[in-house]
């Protein structure tokens, strides 16, 4: 079956039919909610146990069990593989792994998947495991979905999770947990509330045990089973990877400075202006520059939703912006904030962008600005898969913003290294061209023609081209960049955020 | 079938098959929770609507269905007669009231029952209502249920909401809210946590629209489907009704001293004492001698469980506690503090009393203090129906606290005017004796034999009598009370908090 962004999508696949994607909002749900089982703990059972082991052995994990793991201190993550490990010996195989993303710390996770211990993921893949299943591929397609898309999965029950193990910087021995505080303290923990709602079990792994109760309660004790007490959950040092420092490249400032231009003249940037903030270096450049444009202008945005950087923490201090919303925290300053700042608020990854709720974050944005590793004539945006075809990254926010924002704004320099960025055809599908509006490079600008409004607003008060310009000047730079060698075989499924299919991934030979 | 505390229980009521209680922790439920539907709200998509009228067609609500309310304004609350007047208007019949509680302000509710817009109540009755409920009864009985055992029963879908009403005292047009701002501002919204997450359709009843995105957020958006501002939802002033005054009378605080001083001399009061206040006027004198109580011992309690007052408030300021988790506010000094206070935590019923979760609050509790009707000679508790019979109170979070807490203390007058308020048998078990520990008179302390721990704790220390012999005392100060006059049919279950039945109240001729 072909779908609406052109892609064959088989009808089946391990089991599972495929619905195709059919545009962002053709979809609506019928049904209802995933439920959890009910519990009852009475007055004297505890709930802390000695060991990561005791917990495994608590909760009865068997082999083909599910278990999911938060990535919110992100490549300094210690909690996977402490359990994955644990796992393998005690001889548990055939586990599917459902982390919200993992990292290149995670490598050692290979082993596991080499003695069938994993045999299968759902989850985002940056780095080394991504590259190992482009390469060997896995029992079944990985399944990657944007993170309100991993919400919905969870809440409906696409993704049944027999046991959620939640990494926490201060807890309870009830379990009453929040991710600002402690030496481990790694901001909001927005990942966490659907595992912790609708998995069939839920254990907290904490290195920071206080007295009951622990307050902010983030995730509350009502969903937790069992607490666990470790040396150290991991280094939040690790959060702040090397994307996340704001870009020294004169052509990559001036890609900022571009957006906030062509925003200013589109006449979007006014008062209640809301945004989404991303952490790429080009990101960080149109926040410092959004910054600045509103403080001279006067303009007090309602919120910017995050993944929130110390940026953005500067615009709520000096009253830019009123209120923050903060599902992921990308760096310690705006942990700090999180933990002091009233209107600096956690907000759950469903609040953030599960499509299949009562409306999202992302539907009251009016601009997002989102990195890519392609973009193609039609629009189409890839994070997924860099252009040798190797599964690389995962697709993040990207999906969820791009639907909901006003202004989807993507920023990219024309070429990467000696590889144009805008191709004929994106390698992967990750983020459909009905949601891609802007297209800001170092060379020029190009508007989705779609987006007429757009066009109108911005008529002679800045140059745009058609993305075709573009394309033929950066091939006329660096000549038409090399295919991907693909084998047949189908290595993961990109799901849209509302569980039709975008894309497929193949193996790489 | 005679259940645990000795009440005969039919095993079949209007279609509904009754499950006896059989002892405060001998139920484990089976199954899932009760899952809402799955929803879609796509980025243009409007929630605001301009009356309530609008609302109840937007949702669909027809002849048989089941509404919602909470009773954070108590006494003071205007929407539930509001929406009853809206829907008897449009000429829905049949309606299933789920209000949390109903106070004497809802009178005009009579009229809908006696036209048969309201044909059937769960929730607790406060005053008239019950009145007549004791006197006519309704189409099926009315099912009484403790805070965590309505919770419980929205969670596990006994009690299936199709509207919930929702009155906040501030929201956005998406629907975010919080109880703790704006002219009605009532302080936490513990009630409607779970009404919002498992009801069909929800519906948020504002008098306070402020820009997106309110904060602190209670009830978030992804569980509202609309949103109607109008003139007023109540008089905040109406929470804090008669019985929320310090007792004066000489013989009361007496009691409030004696339980301070059985606790101190139980060994109960050390450093992580948390217990639950009430409102009642001898449990705020409670509150104060404990708060006295601890000061002058250098002693530093966990948390206070409310029900909260300004008198926790006052601990909670000076440090004598830590936290106070808050599900209810029951004073204007209470209401401000929590819109102020870090430490003074929102939560919900599902977290402070609902047994079929992972474990809910007054698990942790050392202690409370409550009220009662009757208490009779095995301990057992009546405070739903007055001697003569009549259904004038709901249970409140008497169940819930009792069977939680490490030392349940009843605190009540010898004779109520001239009536005995212990009697050989309650007029209606409203907690059963297995959860109850001690009970405090102005005549003398008493201890359930099963407590033998406590009994040997306060040997030689403090003065403890039989309960009989209280008993004997005030049959001999005011003879033995006239037996209410009960007719044969059923106007009322009390539910235990797991949703077995505890007793039945019958109709007064």
């Amino acid at each position: 079956m072909l779908n609406a962004v052109g892609r064959e999508i088989p009808e089946e696949i391990g089991g599972r039919k495929l619905k195709p994607y059919n545009g962002p909002f053709s979809f609506k749900p019928k049904g209802r909610l995933h439920p959890p089982p009910l519990k009852a703990v009475f007055p004297d059972e505890s709930k802390l146990l000695p060991s990561i082991k005791d917990a495994i052995k608590k909760v009865g994990l068997e082999d083909g069990m599910t278990i999911s793991f938060h990535h919110h201190l992100r490549n300094g993550d210690a909690v996977v593989n402490m359990v994955m490990e644990e796992i393998a010996k005690m001889g548990i195989k055939d586990i599917k792994l459902a982390p919200t993303a993992l990292f290149p710390v995670h490598e050692p996770l290979i082993e596991h998947i080499k003695n069938g211990v994993i045999t299968s993921i759902e989850g985002s893949l940056n780095g080394p495991i991504g590259e190992y299943v482009s390469k060997h591929g896995l029992k079944e397609p990985v399944v990657l979905r944007s993170h309100g898309g991993r919400a919905r999965a969870v809440r409906r029950g696409d993704l049944h999770i027999d046991v959620a193990f939640i990494a926490a910087p201060i807890a309870d021995e009830y379990g009453n947990c929040n991710g600002m505080l402690g030496k481990s303290a790694f901001g909001a923990m927005g990942f966490a509330y659907a595992d912790a709602m609708h998995a069939d079990n839920v254990v907290i792994i904490t290195d920071n045990l206080q007295p009951y109760p622990v307050t902010p309660i983030s995730i509350p004790q009502i969903y937790v089973d069992y607490v666990v007490e470790v040396e150290s959950i991991g280094d939040p040092s690790g959060i702040q990877t090397g994307t996340m420092r704001i870009t020294r490249s004169p052509a990559r400032l001036n890609i900022a400075k571009n957006v906030v231009k062509f925003l200013a003249k589109a006449g979007v940037i006014k008062d209640g202006f809301s945004f989404q903030a991303g952490a790429g270096g080009i990101s960080l450049a149109v926040t410092k520059f959004l910054h600045e444009y509103m403080k001279e202008n006067g303009i007090v945005g309602d919120f910017v939703m995050g993944g929130i950087t110390g940026f953005v923490v500067d615009m709520l201090h000096d009253g830019t912006i009123r209120k923050i919303l903060d599902a992921q925290t990308f760096d310690l300053k705006a942990v700090e904030s999180m933990s002091q700042d009233e209107e600096h608020v956690e907000v759950s990854h469903m609040m953030f962008g599960d499509p299949h709720t009562c409306g999202c974050v992302v539907n009251r944005q009016h601009a997002c600005f989102l990195g890519a590793t392609e973009v193609d004539l039609d629009f189409n945006v890839n994070v997924n898969t860099h252009s040798d075809g190797l599964l690389l990254h995962g697709i993040g926010g990207h999906q969820d913003a791009a639907a909901g924002s006003d202004v989807t704004v993507i920023t990219i320099p024309l070429l990467r290294g000696r590889l144009p960025v805008i191709r004929k055809e994106v390698t992967t599908v990750s983020t459909p061209h009905h949601t891609v509006d802007v297209v800001v490079t170092d060379r020029g600008i190009a508007v989705n023609p779609e987006r007429e409004d757009l066009i109108e607003a911005v008529k002679g008060k800045i140059e745009i081209m058609d993305i075709e310009e573009l394309y033929k000047k950066a091939i006329s730079l660096a000549g038409e960049p090399k295919e991907p060698r693909f084998k047949d075989d189908i290595v993961a499924l990109i799901e849209y955020r509302d569980g039709t299919i975008l894309d497929v991934v193949r193996g790489v030979a």
